[in-house]
């Protein structure tokens, strides 16, 4: 009975399973809050119902939202003809937050695999080649990791539409901004290389 | 309104105040948790309402507890003789784990600190004194942190018992278990080497 209370030691378990986290920075965080059990501590749990009582996958992209369909695939302004698709929600979150893409997104929930046996089917590919032939799409942007299932799942997409008049194209690769080429792994200084741009 | 909904977004924004985290752990943290909406997300919510409404400080030592008095003071097993003070939760929490110390404990709250103004009332320390001079308290044990002022705190209190039969001790320094002389300080090798002992 180290942590004060049964509940307390349950909460510190539950937060240690987090990503990220372990026994002890759970312990830190718990005591924190605890401290702040008035205030902060009661927002957050609030907040967690909330989420976890309204969260939904939007029935269109895949994000995850509070409605049937999400702010991006009911927004008028974003349905310009390019559809991005990403392996999960965390890579969407993330090109939204570089403000550098303004049509839809389709979110996968990962990459083909044979190792972990995750299909075309697993993944909603059938549904995602649907979709983009059905609503006037001009061009699928493969924003998958730079891995090999990442890889292997964007040419299998781009094989499927092949024969459709839309273009597929994937995320350049190349040095990243602030990148020293000494720091480098020799397969993205090739990468770079081959894809050289007059200046 | 990158991340699907405000409550969403609110969520994140809570999670990245949280001691060790930030923006992108919170980020990380709170898709995991979306992902087991049901599940963990909803067992973390209603843990932390629960220890929201339920903690407080046991009334006789400050640890943290569900009910006045914490399980270690109330358990007479405990009632040794032995005190030992320590500056916050998460230094008992630490004894604890280390099941070293059969005793009580004193949660001080802190340390006293003349640049952030705090004074031995508000650290208790009048009330530590009558608690260990009442109840039949042999030794009272210095576990504060090896800081400047942890040390100046532990001074405070053993001259403030001085002149009582109360035997006052501090914990041992010297080398960590497992340390390497090459990797440690020159004041702990110096404290170690002062301290040496007879094998």
């Amino acid at each position: 009975m180290t942590e004060g209370s049964d509940d307390i030691q349950a909460l510190v378990a539950l937060m240690a399973r987090l990503p990220g986290l372990g026994p002890r920075s759970a312990r830190r965080i718990v005591l924190h809050l605890i401290r702040k059990r008035t205030g902060q501590m009661s927002e957050l749990a609030k907040l967690l119902d909330s989420v976890a009582v309204n969260s939904r996958e939007c029935l269109t992209c895949g994000n995850v939202t509070d409605r049937d369909e999400c702010l991006i695939c009911t927004d008028p302004a974003r349905a310009n003809g390019e559809i991005c698709v990403v392996e999960d929600v965390a890579d969407l979150w993330a090109l939204e937050r570089g403000r550098a893409f303004a049509g839809r997104y389709h979110v996968l929930g990962g990459t083909l695999s044979a190792l972990d046996e995750i299909g075309p089917d697993d993944l909603g590919i059938p549904a995602l080649i649907d979709r983009v032939s059905r609503k006037g799409i001009r061009e699928v942007i493969l924003a998958l990791n730079a891995t090999v299932d990442g890889q292997t799942t964007a040419h299998y997409i781009a094989e499927a539409l092949e024969g459709t008049d839309i273009t597929v194209t994937g995320l350049a690769q190349g040095v990243p901004i602030g990148g020293e080429l000494d720091y480098l792994d020799d397969g993205t200084i090739s990468a770079a290389l081959r894809a050289r741009r007059r200046i």
